[in-house]
C-alpha cells in the first residue's frame, strides 16, 4: 500500500467540487462527490436516538437501491430537529441534485452539518446547485464540509490487486461546534475497486469499531454522524469477494484510511493542542482493551493533565480502573511514550527532563500493559484546553 | 422532618474533632468521629477496580464486626496505589486509633483523600493522633476532610419516631484535586436511631442510586470514594425494622441527607460556577430516566453551554438521545426552569430577557418530559469552566 497525494476524487471515475453558497458567511459551505457510474455503497450512522433528516433520507436511499452515484453536502445548517419540514427539505435537496445530474434521486446521498433547529435555507441550496460543477475543484470539497475544524482532513492510498492498481481516498470533518449546537463527524470514502455493496458493508463494519468508534473529543454523540463508502468499480479489477486474501488486503486499506481520518479528527478536536493515543496491551480480549483505551482518552482528568503537560499516571490508572472491564489491576505497567511511570501497579521514578520532552510534544502515546492476555487495542483523543471551554461556552443562542 | 443547625456530632452519643496535623501545608487535614458505643454501620464503596488501601481496610472491618465506633480521616495523602506498604500503613492507622480510644481495631474505619502514589507520612499521623480530642471541636471535622473543595458540606435533620426524636447528620467532601491526582467523594452520616446494620445497609443501598450515583463533576470515578453511615441507637427508640412505616420514614430522612450532600458536592465541583439539575419526567421506567438525567448533566457540551449562559436546547436533546435508553424521542418537551424551549421535539421561541435571567442564576433546572410513562428521576452536576481546566492542568507532578 502506498500513501499518495490526492483527494476524494483521486479514485478513477470520481469528481468533486466545493464552493461558497451562503449557508455560512464567507467560507466554503457546499460540495458534492459524483461518480461516473452508480457505485456500491456502505454506511454507518449515528447511534444517537435523535437522528437528523438528511441521515434518514440517505439511509433509506442506500437501503433501497444499494447504490450511490452522488453525495451532496452542506455545512452551516445541520437540518436536525427540524420536524416534517426538515424531512421534506432533505428530500428536496436529494431530488434537486438528482435532477441536475439527470440520475435517479435514490442514487443521491445527502449530508448536513452545522446549526441544529434551523430550517434549511432552500434558496441558498438552489444557488449552490446552480454554481456547482461536475468537474470542479476537487480539493475544495474537503473545505466545504468543515465547520469549526481548523484544517482539512484527507488521505489517499493505492494498492496493487494483481495487475490492477486500486485507489482509495477519504475525507472527513470533525468536532466543529456551531451555534447552538454539537460536534458532528462526517467521513466519506471513495474507491475504484470492483466490490459489491454487501462486501463493502462487511469491510466497513469490521473496521469501524477499531477506528471511528475509538475516537473521542468530548463524549458527545451527534445527531448527524455518518460514514459513507462508495466504490464504483472503475478499476475493472477482479471482484473482491469475502473470505479471500484480496478482501483482507482491501479491508486493511480501508482500515488505514479510516484510522488516518479518525486520528486527524481527534487531533483537530475543539480547542485541542495535542493528540493523545492510548494503547492497551496484553488484554484478555479486544473488547475490554478497546473500552479501557477509550476510557483513558475520554477522561477529563487525563485530558486536562495532558494539556498541562503533566505526566499524571494516577489519573490514567484510575481511568483504566473505572472503564468497566473485569480485569485485575494489580500488575499494570504504564508508559508515556517509552518512559515507564508505573510498573506492576507501583509508581516508578523517571528522569524529569526526558519526561518534559515527551509531554511537550504535540502527540503523546500512553501505553498500558495489563499482562493479562494477548489482545490489544488503541484509542485516540485530544487534550482539554481553555479553548474547548471558550469555543463551547461563548457561542450564544 | 426538620432541618437543624448542627454538625456530624449532633446525633446523641457522637463527638468529633478536626485539626492540622501536617499532611497539608496549613489547612486542617486530620479528624475523627467517635461514638460512645459501637454503632450499626453500612457502607458503599468505589466501583473503580483500583481501590485505595484505607477502603480495603474499612470494608474488611465492617464486614467482620458489622459495627463501627470510630472513623479516622486524613486529607492531603490518599494512600492509593501504594502497594503492600500502603496496606500496612492503613492498618497501622486503624490500630493506633483503636489504641488511643481503647477499643477493638475492627471497630475503627479509616479514610484518606489527596495525593495518590505517595506513602502515608506516619510521623504526621502519630502527631495528629497525639493532638486529637474525643470531645473536640466537632465543627472542625467538616474542614479537616476537604481537599480543593471551596466550602464545607454538612446537613443535619431531626424527625419524630413516636415520642422519640431521632437526629441524623451528614458531612461530605467533593471533587478536590490534589497533585497529581483525581476527584474523591467521601460522605459520612451519623444517626442516633436504634437500627441494625443490616437494615441500615438496606436503607443506604436503596437511596444511593438516586442521590450520590446521580451526581457527576467530570465523569471520573475515584479510587477512594466511600459513603459510611453509623447509627448508634442512643435515642433508645423502638428498633426500626424493614417493611414498616418507620423504616420508610427513616429512609426518607436518609434520602434527604444524602441528596443534600450530593447537591452540595455537585455545586462545589472543580471550577463550578453553577449547579445544574436535570429532571426527566414521564419516562417508561426509572432506570432510563436516571440514565437520561445523568447523561444531560454529564455532557461537556451542556456543561460549557451553562457556563456560557447559553440556553442550548440542542445539546440537551442530543444528550438525551445518546443516553442509551430505548425511548422514542419524537415527543419531548424541554424546559429551562419554567420556560419551554422545545415542545413535541420542535424548538419554540422564548422571551430573551426572561431566559437571560434564568441562565444567569447560580442554579439551573433542566426539565425533560418524555410523555412516555410515569416514572421520573433527577441528576445533578455543574458547569464546565476555564477554572476546571486550570485546576486540573496546572498542578504538576
Amino acid at each position: 500500500m502506498k500513501v499518495i497525494k490526492g483527494n476524494i476524487a483521486s479514485p478513477l471515475g470520481f469528481s468533486a467540487d466545493g464552493l461558497h453558497a451562503g449557508f455560512k458567511k464567507r467560507k466554503k459551505d457546499f460540495g458534492w462527490i459524483v461518480s461516473e457510474v452508480p457505485a456500491s455503497v456502505a454506511g454507518v450512522y449515528t447511534t444517537n436516538k435523535v437522528i437528523a433528516a438528511p441521515l434518514i433520507v440517505t439511509r433509506n436511499a442506500v437501503k433501497k437501491t444499494q447504490k450511490m452515484q452522488a453525495l451532496v453536502v452542506n455545512s452551516g445548517v445541520a437540518n436536525s430537529c427540524t420536524g416534517v419540514q426538515g424531512m421534506e427539505d432533505a428530500q428536496t435537496m436529494q431530488q434537486w441534485t438528482a435532477e441536475k445530474l439527470g440520475i435517479d434521486s435514490d442514487l443521491v446521498g445527502v449530508a448536513s452539518t452545522g446549526v441544529i433547529g434551523e430550517l434549511m435555507p432552500m434558496d441558498t441550496l438552489k444557488k449552490g446547485l446552480s454554481k456547482i460543477l461536475i468537474n470542479g475543484n476537487s480539493d475544495d470539497f474537503a473545505q466545504a464540509i468543515l465547520t469549526t475544524d481548523t484544517q482539512t482532513k484527507t488521505v489517499a492510498v493505492t494498492e496493487q490487486f494483481g495487475r490492477d492498481e486500486v485507489t482509495m481516498a477519504g475525507v472527513a470533518k470533525g468536532s466543529g461546534m456551531i451555534h447552538p449546537n454539537m460536534a458532528t463527524m462526517l467521513a466519506f470514502i471513495t474507491c475504484d475497486a470492483v466490490i459489491s455493496s454487501e462486501t463493502l458493508q462487511l469491510a466497513l463494519s469490521q473496521n469501524v469499531e477499531t477506528t471511528f468508534n475509538q475516537i473521542t473529543v468530548d463524549g458527545d454523540t451527534s445527531t448527524n454522524d455518518m460514514v459513507l463508502v462508495m466504490s464504483n468499480g472503475c478499476t475493472l479489477n477482479d471482484e473482491i469477494l469475502p473470505d479471500t486474501p484480496e478482501f483482507d488486503k482491501f479491508s486493511s486499506m480501508l482500515h488505514f484510511v479510516m484510522q488516518e481520518l479518525a486520528k486527524k479528527i481527534a487531533k483537530d478536536g475543539e480547542g485541542a493542542t495535542k493528540l493523545i493515543e492510548a494503547e492497551v496491551l496484553n488484554a484478555p480480549n479486544e473488547a475490554d482493551a478497546r473500552m479501557m483505551a477509550k476510557s483513558v482518552v475520554g477522561s477529563s482528568l487525563v485530558k486536562t493533565a495532558v494539556f498541562g503537560e503533566d505526566p499524571n499516571w494516577g489519573r490514567i490508572l484510575a481511568a483504566v480502573g473505572y472503564a468497566g472491564a473485569d480485569i485485575a489491576v494489580d500488575n499494570i505497567d504504564i508508559y508515556l511514550e517509552n518512559i515507564p511511570v508505573m510498573i506492576a501497579s507501583s509508581p516508578v521514578s523517571f528522569d524529569e527532563e526526558e519526561m518534559q520532552a515527551v509531554m511537550q510534544a504535540d502527540e503523546i502515546k500512553i501505553s498500558i500493559d495489563l499482562h493479562a492476555g494477548e489482545q490489544a487495542a488503541s484509542a485516540w483523543g485530544c487534550d482539554l484546553s481553555y479553548d474547548y471551554v471558550k469555543i463551547n461556552a461563548l457561542y450564544r443562542t
